[in-house]
C-alpha cells in the first residue's frame, strides 16, 4: 500500500516532510575500488581495460577488437525489425528537431564607451557517452544523449557500452548509428570512464562524459570531473501526477506504474483534489500490478515510496509540487496550461490527459535525462548546452579605455593588486603623453 | 627565469606537454575534517556555526549577530571613499548590462503532428555566495557573482563572508549592497557552506552556492553538491598573451604580472612570433619585479610556471592556445579579430593592445569567474545561466498522440518497459473505440 496523505490532516506537514526526505537509494561506497581502477587504467592503458573487461564481462578483447568495426555495426543493425527501426528514426527526428531549437546565439555589440563586447558559443571537441549494458541498455537513452551532442556540433562522439559475455543490443547500435556516433567501444564500468577521460593507446581522450550508469560508473564520473566535464549524476526516477476527477483512473495508474517499473527505488506520487478519485487510481494500480511483467519491481516501488495526496484545490497542488520539484510532472486537469503557470520547479511538464510521461521518454522531442531528487530546484535536463561552452569577448578602443580604465585602476588598488592597476595606468599614461 | 620554448626546437613537444601537465596546486586532503564539520552543523545548527566561528575567526557571535544588521551595513558602506564607490557603481552597471543580454528566451511551438512543445526558464529561488575573508576578500568578486544571480531573478541571495577578529571589508559590504544582496552573514569556512546548504535555525537553506574559497570551502562545496547546486571549483588563475612585435614590452609584462601577482600557483604565458620581442618582455617583467608590491608572489609564479613560447606564425599560436585552453587570452596583434576566429577553447578573450585583462577583472562587463586548468575545453564562465533552470513542456493532442504514440509503444516494448507502452496504448485504445 502506498501512503495516503491529506493536507487537511493534522500530521500532514510531518508526513509530507518525511516523504520528501525519504532516502530511496543506498549507494554502496565503491570509491576506493574506483580510484584504483582509474589509476591502473592511467598506468597501463588498453592492457588494463582488456584485463578488467575479461574479469567483469567475461569477454576477451584485443586492442583491435575494443572497438566495434563498421561491419559488425552493420551486421547488428540489420537484425533490427523494420518496425523498431522506424520507431527509432521517428524518435530521432523529433529529438533532433526539438534540440536544434535550443542552440543559443552568439552576440556582439558596441557600448556607449565604444567598447565592443559579446560572446560566442563553441562545441566541446570530443564527448564520450556511457551506455549501460544488460537490462538497462536503453536505445532511447542513446538517442537522448547522442543527439544533443551532435546537434551542438561535437566533432567526435564515442560510446562505451559493456557487452557481458559478448552480447550486444542491436537497437543500441542502431540508435548510435542513427544519432551519428563516431566510435563504439565494447567496454564498461569505471575502466571505460577512465579510458574516456585519460585515453589509452587505442582510445583518444574526450573532454566531456555523459550518460547513466551504476554506482561504479557514477563514482568514476565524480572522480574524473575536472579533468573532463560530466553531466549530472542521476538518481532513481520519479513522477508526480496532478489529476482531477475528470480522468480515467486506469490511465493515471499506468502513468504512475511507468516510473515505478524502472526501479524499486523509483517514486510515483499522485496529487488529486478528489479523495474518491485517489482511491480509484490506487485500486487501478493494484489491478494492473496483478498482471504487469515487472510487477515485483513496480509493486515494491509503489508500496515503499508511492503516495496519494489529497489537496483542497489545485493551487495547493502546485505549491506541494514545487516543494517536491519533480523530475516528471503530469498535469491531468481541465486547464493544464493555467496550472502549469503556477509551477516553478520541475524537470519536464506533460500537459493534459493525452500526454502520458512515456511519450516524453521516447518520441516527444524534449530530453528524458532530467534532474532527480529535488535537483530541479537548481538544474535542468540534458540539452545542447551540455555540449557547448561560451567564450566572452571584449575589445576596448582608446576612448573606451579612457572612459572606464580609471575605475578599474581604482578597484585594483582597493584590492591591493598593483600590477592589475599598472597594466591599465601604463596604457593611459602613454595615451596621455601623445 | 621562466621557461623559453620555441616550436622549432627538437624537444618542443615534450617541453610543451610538460608545461601543460605541470601540477601547480597541492590541495591538502581536508575531506574528512570537512565531512565532520558538515555533519556537526546539520546536527547542531547555529550553535555549531557559532562555536567554529569562535575557534577559527576568534569572533564571538550569537544567533542574533550572525547576520549583519542593516545599520551595520550602512555604517560600513559610509566608510567607503567617493572614488571607490563610483568605481564600484560603474563596474556594477557594466556587469549588469552585459549579463542582462545573456537572459535566454522561453520558446513554444506547435509541430506538424499538432503537439505543442517548448520550454521555459525560471530562476533558482535562493542562492548563497561565498566570499573569502582577509586578503582575498575581493569586492569585484561579489559583483561578479551576485549580479548574474540578481539579473537571473534569484529571489533571495545570501552572502557568507568570514570576518576574522571581527574585521570586515567595507567595500565588500558596499558591493553586496549595490548588487542587491538580501542577507549577509559573518561566517566562513566549511561551516558556512554547510549552513547555506542545510540551513540552521537562523539561516534558511539555499538551492545553489557559488563563489571562491580555500581548500576547506572547495571540499565543502563538493560534499554538498547534489543537495544544492554549486558552480565550478576554480583553480589558480592563468593568462595567455599572444603578442606580435608591434607592442610595448612593458604593457605585456604588466599583463603577465597581473595574473602572476594573484598566487604563486598562477601561470602566465606569452606566445610571440618574434623571439627578440619575447626577450624584451621577459626583461620588462624582471624590471617590474624589482619594485612590484607583490613581487615575492608574482616572482615565484613567473619563475616556476611562467613561459615564453616563440612560434613561427600566428596560426601556430592559435593552435597552441587551443591546447592550453586558457582562462584569459589576450590577443595583442595587428588583427586581433581575425586571430580570435581561429580560437575555439578560451574562457575570455581580450582583443587588441588596449584591452588589458585587468579591464575584464573589474569593469569590462563580462564575468571574471572563468574556467581554469584547461576546463575551457568543456565549461564556461559564470553567467545568468548558472542561476536559471529550464523546464521542458509538451502537450499532445488526440491527433498527435495517434501520430507518434505507436512509435513510443514500440520502443517501450523493445526496452521491456510494459507499463510505459500500456500508458500510451490504453489511451489509443479508448480513442479508437470512440
Amino acid at each position: 500500500m502506498p501512503q495516503f496523505l491529506n493536507t487537511q490532516d493534522a500530521d500532514f506537514e510531518a508526513s509530507f516532510t518525511a516523504l520528501l526526505g525519504a532516502k530511496r537509494e543506498d549507494s554502496p561506497d565503491v570509491d576506493a575500488v574506483v580510484a584504483q581502477i582509474i589509476a591502473d587504467v592511467r598506468a597501463h592503458g588498453d592492457a588494463e581495460v582488456i584485463r578488467l573487461t575479461e574479469k567483469f564481462d567475461r569477454l576477451e578483447l584485443t586492442p583491435e577488437t575494443l572497438r566495434f568495426s563498421e561491419a559488425e555495426i552493420e551486421e547488428y543493425c540489420a537484425r533490427v525489425s523494420d518496425e523498431d527501426r522506424a520507431a527509432l528514426e521517428l524518435a530521432a527526428d523529433r529529438i533532433r528537431a526539438y534540440h536544434a531549437r535550443q542552440m543559443p546565439a552568439d552576440d556582439s555589440w558596441t557600448d556607449e564607451s565604444g567598447a565592443t563586447l559579446g560572446w560566442r558559443w563553441s562545441a566541446v571537441s570530443a564527448a564520450g557517452l556511457y551506455v549501460p549494458g544488460g537490462l538497462a541498455s536503453y536505445p532511447s537513452s542513446v538517442l537522448m544523449n547522442a543527439i544533443p551532442a551532435k546537434v551542438a556540433g561535437v566533432g567526435r562522439l564515442a560510446i562505451v557500452v559493456p557487452t557481458p559475455d559478448g552480447i550486444a543490443n542491436p537497437l543500441v547500435l542502431l540508435a548510435a548509428k542513427i544519432a551519428g556516433v563516431d566510435e563504439i567501444y565494447r567496454i564498461g564500468g569505471a575502466q571505460a570512464v577512465a579510458a574516456l577521460a585519460y585515453g589509452t593507446e587505442t582510445i583518444e581522450p574526450v573532454d566531456k562524459i555523459t550518460g547513466p550508469g551504476n554506482a561504479f560508473v557514477a563514482a568514476a564520473k565524480r572522480r574524473v570531473f575536472g579533468k573532463v566535464g560530466i553531466d549530472m549524476i542521476a538518481g532513481p526516477s520519479e513522477i508526480l501526477v496532478i489529476a482531477d476527477k475528470y480522468n480515467t483512473p486506469d490511465w493515471i495508474a499506468l502513468d504512475l506504474l511507468s516510473q515505478a517499473e524502472h526501479d524499486e527505488s523509483a517514486q510515483s506520487i499522485l496529487i488529486t483534489d478528489d479523495a474518491e478519485f485517489g482511491q480509484q487510481v490506487a485500486a487501478a494500480v493494484d489491478k494492473r500490478l496483478e498482471t504487469l511483467q515487472r510487477r515485483d519491481i513496480a509493486g515494491a516501488s509503489w508500496r515503499d515510496f508511492g503516495a496519494v495526496i489529497v489537496v483542497k484545490d489545485l493551487d495547493e497542488a502546485a505549491a506541494l509540487s514545487d516543494r517536491i520539484a519533480p523530475e516528471h510532472l503530469e498535469l491531468c486537469v481541465q486547464d493544464p496550461d493555467a496550472l502549469s503557470e503556477k509551477i516553478t520547479h520541475a524537470g519536464a511538464i506533460f500537459l493534459g490527459q493525452f500526454t502520458p510521461e512515456a511519450i516524453g521518454d521516447y518520441v516527444g522531442g524534449p530530453n528524458h535525462v532530467l534532474p532527480t531528487a529535488r535537483s530541479a530546484r537548481f538544474s535542468s535536463g540534458l540539452s545542447v548546452m551540455d555540449f557547448l561552452k561560451r567564450t566572452t569577448l571584449s575589445k576596448m578602443t582608446v576612448d573606451s579605455l579612457r572612459a572606464i580604465g580609471p575605475a578599474a585602476a581604482t578597484l585594483a588598488e582597493s584590492e591591493s593588486l598593483e600590477a592589475h592597476g599598472l597594466s591599465v595606468l601604463a596604457r593611459l599614461d602613454a595615451l596621455n603623453e601623445k
